[in-house]
């Protein structure tokens, strides 16, 4: 995707140096467009904690090149690649970097696929580790470039029943290629309409406290070109009551394999006005977002409780750079739930790399067979 | 109402003189107490519509007052007291007021109202005018009163069967005594139920794009000593969905006597998720909110659209005292409306100051028989 006309990925080997991972430090978008070197554990941990990156696939990506990182730094350490203690140590790292961001359960798979694969190869376990990183990237973005390709279709059918008047759609929060390593989950299909020319608008919604859809997601649609109307939280379901949104498009960070989904606080508000005015709900995402084990995602899913801060002050733009300003007064505290769980009954489809299916076991499984259990 | 342990009202005439009308420019709470003093129609009018003060009470009040220092004008620039051409200009001062928020009936109401008063006695029209708004602000803290000891009611069971633990209340925007005269009226069963030493705890709604929930309700909690806690608007279904809220109470701007409520956009979602987890969902309101011609919310309640600028901008404090921010990318725009309708059938109860009726017109012409058409 484009910044200033010029591709990029959210993720990288630094080409000087390929001890060193390289991203785009997200938390001064839309305002400055930052590189950040991460050169060990401490500085991948604090990345994803801090959210320096986020969004599901971006945080897969990362944590294969954080194990990546882990593996030179116990090298580093004077431990023995490929030795026992040389996995402990690895392995240990990993696990410190998994307890970062605990409902994001990218993070948990990619620390662990690349771990399993070094494992298969003790010797080469560090080349292992870029190759595994680098392949998660790849099929991370392949699997958006597919969800687009499949997500597409929805976008043309709503075109042509509607007489071909410009089709508009609601998001939340930011599952845009800045969430992912290239094209994004939910923008993916609005990217892939883009380029077959069909007319698409864009109900970007803030998404308080971050502001991931004000600052992330309007500026990937600015620099993409794509119409695009920034709006707050509260008013989605008025847009619906209306008739002025067609469809609805959202990521996730993890999916019940029942068809529960956690996504960005406040998806689950849209989801019901979206039911209530009978507007397609549609949630795209790679198949690592799925849970094979949760069957019920309120129940079961964590959900992280984050800073008050993060609700109390707002950071933004001035003539004098960024700063933060405080909303409240300052006897009032606040709760910050980063997710909430919107139940499988109000989504329309989950728009997945290898199809479209039902939010339900059957259709799940059965795009992906080799999850069912004997 | 207390503000640093002293009472006032949220209007009030200036006590060296009668001419001038006070109130507390709401523009800077909760950063900075400031009073403001109205003494011209365009001066009321800029404070209706620039927000200096809001919420349905107070509007109406300030339409009382309002017409009470248009007709002092009219005076002033020669007209006759009493006069047709007296009237024609106070007319056409008051039919200004009521241009400056088209969704506010509280504000045509109380122009209409102290306008229609003056004309039974015109040659003590200033006079009648300034009892008039008189009569209006002490109705409406009458109402309020009368609202808070209806609706700590419904509080006081909700203690009784969830044995004695803090009762949990979740509101959105400001419909507390900042936007009435005094007592509010989703805030005066709460503060009534403080009075009885009922354990209660608030969740407020920051309530985007102006914050009213974050800056006023908080504020005014925090002044009067109810626990509180403020939170992202997309929070309040997560809540419902984990049992983390009892009650719904929020204000309304029209109320059709059919029970549909215009309320500060994003009030519909609340009443979604409060009606997909089971909680009653109550709306707060004094009659004169009440359209007595309007049979559907959805189809005839006019919405008001505001500037983009109260989206992609955000005000708070700083060090430096209170600074705006840019929340977007300089080319993304916005759109703002101010309010949305929740239907009926997502409205458990009416708390109104003759006490609590279902959302429905039997129901609303019960309590309110004089409205029955013949």
């Amino acid at each position: 995707m484009k910044i200033e006309g010029k591709h990029y990925r959210t993720i990288w080997l630094d080409p000087d140096n390929n001890e060193v991972v390289q991203v785009i430090d997200q938390r001064y978008l839309p305002f400055e467009f930052i590189v950040e070197n991460l050169s060990n554990t401490e500085e991948v941990a604090v990345c994803i904690k801090e959210m320096h990156i986020r969004g599901a696939g971006l945080i897969g990506a990362t944590a294969g090149y954080g194990v990546y990182i882990a593996a030179l730094q116990a090298k580093r350490e004077g431990f023995q690649e490929g030795s026992s203690e040389f996995f402990s140590r690895v392995t240990e790292l990993g696990e410190y970097l998994k307890s970062t961001r605990p409902t994001a359960v990218n993070l948990e798979w990619g620390v662990d696929r690349t771990l399993t694969a070094m494992q298969k190869s003790p010797e080469n376990s560090i080349k292992i580790a870029l190759k595994t990183a680098n392949e998660i990237a790849d099929e991370d973005a392949d699997f958006c470039r597919r969800i687009g390709e499949h997500g597409v279709e929805i976008i043309e059918k709503i075109y042509q029943s509607n007489g071909g008047k410009t089709v508009n759609i609601l998001t939340h929060c930011n599952a845009g290629w800045l969430a992912f390593v290239d094209y994004g989950t939910a923008t993916a299909p609005i990217y892939a309409a883009q380029a077959k020319g069909i007319p698409i608008h864009v109900y970007v919604d803030e998404t308080r406290p971050r502001n991931q859809g004000a600052r992330l997601t309007a500026y990937e649609l600015g620099e993409q070109g794509v119409a695009h109307t920034v709006i707050a939280d509260n008013v989605g379901g008025h847009l619906m009551q209306h008739g002025l949104v067609d469809m609805v498009i959202t990521g996730t960070d993890r999916t019940t394999f029942t068809g529960d989904v956690a996504n960005k606080i406040g998806t689950y508000l849209k989801a019901l006005a979206a039911k209530d005015n009978n507007i397609p709900f549609y949630v795209a995402l790679p198949s690592s977002t799925f849970d094979w084990e949760m069957t019920d995602g309120l129940r079961q899913i964590p959900v992280e409780e984050r800073e008050g801060d993060e609700v109390t002050w707002i950071e933004g733009w001035t003539e004098d750079g960024v700063k933060s300003v405080r909303l409240t007064p300052e006897k009032s505290k606040a709760v910050n739930y980063g997710f909430d769980v919107t139940p499988a009954r109000l989504i329309t489809g989950l728009i997945t790399e290898r199809g479209i299916c039902k939010p339900d076991k059957e259709s799940i499984l059965g795009l992906y067979p080799e999850n069912r259990k004997s």
